[in-house]
């Protein structure tokens, strides 16, 4: 059995075949997350809804190597109409001005923007669109997978106590926190899982989506924000997870049979597996049993994670699960790292070829939208949604393997990551970097903080000086100093470096084709 | 089929089986590794050697809980008359002065010392004693599995090209390094297995000890030093390696038919399986594929590791492998640490707590020996060996959970440490400790440069402060903050921690019983 055709098996045939969805086109393999208030910010304002106006939204990813459009539908509100969980339009005066209670918490030059989602929502709703059944419809026509994906503890805005995203539940159960003792940071008021409140609150909005939904998956975005148990209680926390999964795979196989057709069932979970499991997501476990059929570990949000272990997830998951490795839309060598910059066409490129020759059965584009939230050179986005889905539309193509860093820890975990890299004189240091399948050309490139001169050598091969070039976008403001590769160097390569006097490394790259 | 008595199940009744060794005692889950030179060393200078006196050296880890006596007999030469490699007298003039041609290169102070191995083992040999054969024969007596240790890559010395412990083979083949184009370190000067007949020059060793001792197992330690190919070439060296242990597995099928009872094969790895792989000893693959019956994660040298991912590693390598976790004899938090101090009882019994109860099949003590490279406490070297390999002898005792880190890491990959931690006035920073059963009593322990107050919190507990006082041994000479820890903590425990003003932390532990 192929893992990549494995989401879209027929179910068994014992149970009623009456709607298999369309096949998605053979060969394409990108998971593209669409959340859940981009459409609704960059749609606003127009004097009517149609439901084909709508749905067309779709289109621009038909005849692409999306394969699955995975429609995120609620942080801790809606954007559709729910009967179990706040909308996002409650409390939403449309007359009102936008000085209203439910913006009053909002900056005065923030709410505008933050009104643009409430009030599309809102009109949506009564003009009796609902966005998220026309859009999986038209995926289905345009032979696209469509997935709901449910964020599980969204913490967007948590500094604000009555920002307009709050659910009423998480405003109304401080005790339900993460940390109730202590607010430093956003990952203390996420909502402890460990309390069956939490879990049953959760799950009524899982069976809401399944009913009121017809698609071919649903997530559990686990990654928003990815801290649901009290420090030191995740490993307890974990069989609570697995047991909410079990009792998810349990409604879906009965609404599969309603529908006639598989249902899927995935997760986000931390990119490194260590990670997933010491702070209770234990992804792989699920993927084991059965639970899940599309395991995605992913960053937060900090950074695209060029180095996921996916061998390392292989083994861990099976053979039986579809992995799709999780690519964010930001891009940094470390945390403290800035300026903030987005991906491009190229350094996508390069990360979906290497994560791809390590096993990745799909590159799934997180943040990646078609406006407002996008790639850096957003002229080449239709190519990106045609390419980096496959190493075939890869190949030859010039493309940047940057060293980043994971951005996910469990309390206490150290960070991974390589850099920044300070020198004395004469130090030697090494990089490593995964560059998937062979280039003909390559240079690596460091951009360098002092005057030192590097001497490298990759996989042991000196590599000579090659100039100093200004950095593409994005890239530091400085510039790289680079060094011409060896030819044919392909998956892991170490760059051995010497300054000759002390310096700061701050980014390294191997870029080629 | 229980892991623990996996290794010593008898040969499938096809083979003939005359002599199938003596089962040692149940319930024991000590390794005991005895070095190449440890015993010659201290036992030098007698007048006369006995087969007896020899042999009697076993005795002390009789009715111990030590299970498997792994008596490891080279580095780059033999502790015995090898006729494949150089034995560890070769170029030795008995009647010399320790000025002769085999120490010129060795420091004036260090040639006595240096001499007792050499002398001692010539002597025997001169004797007509092996003392491997005695001391697995007695072994067997003693109700002890007799194991063969083969260091893999030994790294001693290689700074001095001319030392005496270095084998003729390495001397004549600088082209066979690891990195032949540079001497930075003893890493640098490893053989480089990608080599075909540094392969086979090893091979030959390992053919030599299966004709030469009858042990129940050998083992390939490939911890000894850890670093077998060029940077970026580990990823083909793995196939390599993985083809060795075939080949080494291969030959021992056929020994145990000679022999008439069943031959382990066992591995000792770093101790992450990221790690493991990054630098091409697949040690889980080995194990799923029948390779190895024990596998050893282990670090090298600079510290015991205290949180080794045993739940990963049984993961990976499947439930048909004992799994013996190595622990090193000297402790710190952080490689910069200083002074250098070994571990004492009261550490290693957090250690083993710990580890057991994350599914550790045995607890393996590399350089605890008794004499010369020993434990801090060594009046307790007796205790240890009696209670360290079982949670039952374990429970009750006081022990002490230390932060450490991993020693050992692939070129490029980052460091996991989680300390030293710098911290500002007010920030907060947790650490994570894995404490094993419950702890009735405990407290939290920290090494803080600069007088700030800590707030201590254990899995969201408040921890009272309970004053400073001394630390014992291993341990900093500036004492220990102490903080009453909540009854009945157990498994991972996370402490947040927040300081008042500037400091530093340099170590943190969890003391109880």
């Amino acid at each position: 059995m192929n893992r990549r055709t494995l989401l879209t098996l027929p179910l068994a045939a014992t149970a009623p075949l009456s709607a298999a969805p369309a096949a998605p086109s053979p060969g394409t393999a990108l998971c593209l997350n669409e959340d859940n208030s981009h459409w609704f910010f960059t749609r606003a304002g127009q004097q009517q809804y149609t439901p084909g106006g709508v749905a067309s939204f779709v289109d621009q990813y038909a005849g692409t190597q999306v394969r699955e459009l995975i429609l995120s539908a609620n942080s801790q509100r809606t954007s559709f109409a729910s009967k179990v969980w706040d909308p996002i339009w409650l409390g939403y005066d449309p007359k009102g001005p936008d000085s209203q209670p439910l913006f009053a918490s909002t900056a005065e030059a923030a709410r505008p923007g933050a009104r643009k989602w409430v009030d599309t929502a809102w009109r949506l709703h009564a003009a009796g669109i609902d966005p998220y059944a026309l859009w999986i419809a038209r995926a289905r026509q345009r032979r696209i997978s469509p997935w709901i994906s449910m964020r599980m503890n969204d913490l967007h805005n948590v500094d604000d106590e009555k920002s307009y995203m709050h659910s009423t539940f998480w405003r109304e159960h401080p005790e339900f926190r993460r940390l109730p003792w202590r607010h430093l940071d956003w990952r203390d008021r996420a909502f402890d899982y460990s309390n069956a409140a939490v879990r049953d609150y959760h799950f009524r909005l899982v069976e809401e989506y399944c009913e009121r939904y017809d698609f071919d998956g649903l997530e559990l975005d686990w990654m928003r924000f990815g801290f649901h148990f009290a420090p030191g209680k995740e490993e307890e926390g974990s069989e609570l997870l697995t047991a909410f999964m079990q009792r998810t795979r349990r409604l879906l196989d009965v609404w599969q049979k309603r529908r006639g057709h598989r249902i899927a069932l995935g997760a986000r979970v931390p990119s490194r597996p260590h990670t997933a499991l010491a702070l209770g997501m234990d992804g792989a476990r699920w993927a084991r049993e059965g639970l899940v059929q599309m395991l995605t570990p992913s960053p937060f949000w900090a950074s695209i994670e060029t180095d996921v272990p996916v061998e390392m997830w292989r083994r861990l998951a099976g053979e039986n699960v579809t992995l799709g490795v999780g690519l964010e839309l930001l891009i940094r060598p470390y945390h403290a790292y800035r300026p903030l910059e987005t991906n491009s066409l190229e350094t996508v490129r390069g990360a979906a070829a290497s994560l791809l020759s390590r096993g990745a059965d799909r590159i799934y584009l997180f943040n990646y939208m078609d406006s407002q939230t996008v790639m850096a050179d957003m002229e080449n986005y239709p190519a990106l949604l045609r390419e980096c889905g496959s190493a075939a539309t890869l190949a030859g193509k010039p493309r940047r393997h940057v060293v980043t860093y994971a951005d996910t820890q469990a309390p206490g975990e150290a960070s991974n990551a390589q850099l920044p890299k300070s020198l004395a004189a004469g130090q030697w240091t090494s990089f490593r970097v995964h560059t998937g399948p062979a280039l003909s050309k390559a240079a690596a490139r460091f951009n360098v903080e002092g005057a030192a001169q590097l001497t490298v050598r990759a996989n042991g091969v000196e590599c000579p000086a090659a100039g100093h070039i200004e950095a593409p976008t994005p890239g530091p403001a400085t510039g790289f100093e680079t060094f011409r590769l060896p030819a044919r160097l392909s998956h892991w390569v170490i760059l051995d470096v010497q300054a000759s006097s002390p310096c700061t490394i701050h980014w390294v790259e191997i870029a080629g084709a």
